[in-house]
């Protein structure tokens, strides 16, 4: 079942609106990244509507590479497009395609940001894919709770959809299935430090833009385990 | 335009939530029928997020046939089943339908039930279809703003399937463009090169399939021309 994170969220009574949808529509794995009143919250309790109590509670995690450890898909769910070179999705699609992952075995979760700002560039960086919800340019900020209900529905959805038929879309054929997402930070912690020792980063104001870049090429690559072993020997 | 209508709605904050994500999706005919605490209510313009100044003032009714009169096809919802005979649509066909239809010129509403009970058998009988939410049969009781959410989205994306135009899955959002394809092979070259050189290769069985394990992490990464760029400085 794919897990929704919520990235930094600020208002409890968004939380319980999030759970109260996810589990209208059955899904049951929340993650809270850095909640800013802290976990429990009698607020997201009274607007779940007994939601949080019928679910397994919340997991609480400090930052988002924690959330998404030993996830193979993560996608971003954004209502601006980004200057980022990742694959963009629309709800639909993007269930889809989750919904496909899933019977192949594989771990996925959705993330969405705080209520003020959304998810930065660093929180992008570290998923395989974007979703754009396609809003009204003259009024598009989507209420954090609007964003998990859209994605819970289509989730459910996709599942009737799918039912009858095999999944389709972009399959890889893979013998190796996909890499770990903790494995993925390993090896890019790695990366960066090397680089840093050989001196890559001459530049200091463009180091933050450089490695962003290289995040994207291996996160967006959807990398396998075997792959991620041939990277750890170049390094080498 | 669809209108939303909301019959005898409660609480001022699901009418501001369902206000906000109306104009999310580019809907601004609301309509209320007999709204518990009256018209205008602050809880609602707090809840809006500024959708209620933007948008023409809703239009309030005593009942329910003043708020559907003149209308061609109205819509009810319901997350139950009801024991009426009348075509049951799901949100994507009923927003289909209702599109169809306006290209027709005809006027079009959905109507939405109070928070606590939804919508009572009358009301139901005053349309010409039901629209069915698929829910948790376990935890099937949606937040009125929860439905209004969906059928706004539902709405909008008929209207972008409706138009002819390109197809946007997997679309990139990108300011820098992708590399071109010759010199996304010079750069594998070189990089191959370099590593034979530093007898990365040494087991010469292996060195196709971790060649071609370098190759598909680059190429299915769809690299563009400011990451390639980097890469050539990581090689260096």
């Amino acid at each position: 079942m794919v897990a929704i994170i919520l990235v930094k969220p600020q208002m409890g009574e968004n939380i319980g609106a999030a759970a109260r949808v996810m589990l209208n529509f059955g899904i049951t794995d929340l993650r809270l990244v850095d909640p800013r009143d802290g976990w429990p919250n009698k607020k997201a309790d009274a607007m779940s509507a007994g939601a949080l109590e019928k679910m397994p509670p919340p997991k609480i995690f400090a930052n988002l590479p924690e959330a998404i450890k030993g996830m193979n898909f993560v996608m971003a769910t954004t209502a601006r497009m980004r200057d980022m070179v990742k694959p963009v999705f629309s709800p639909n699609k993007a269930m889809k395609e989750i919904r496909n992952r899933e019977n192949k075995g594989e771990k996925t979760a959705i993330i969405f940001g705080a209520e003020r700002m959304g998810l930065i560039n660093d929180d992008i960086a570290a998923c395989q894919a974007i979703i754009n919800i396609d809003t009204n340019p003259d009024f598009s900020s989507l209420n954090i709770a609007t964003a998990v209900i859209i994605m819970s529905y289509e989730y459910s959805k996709a599942f009737n959809e799918n039912k009858s038929r095999e999944p389709s879309s972009n399959k890889k054929s893979k013998s190796s299935p996909p890499a770990l997402q903790g494995d993925v930070e390993d090896f890019l912690c790695r990366l960066e430090t090397e680089l840093s020792q050989h001196h890559f980063f001459r530049s200091e104001g463009l180091e933050p833009t450089m490695k962003r870049n290289i995040r994207n090429i291996f996160t967006r690559a959807d990398i396998t385990d075997q792959e991620l072993k041939t990277m750890h020997g170049v390094i080498t």
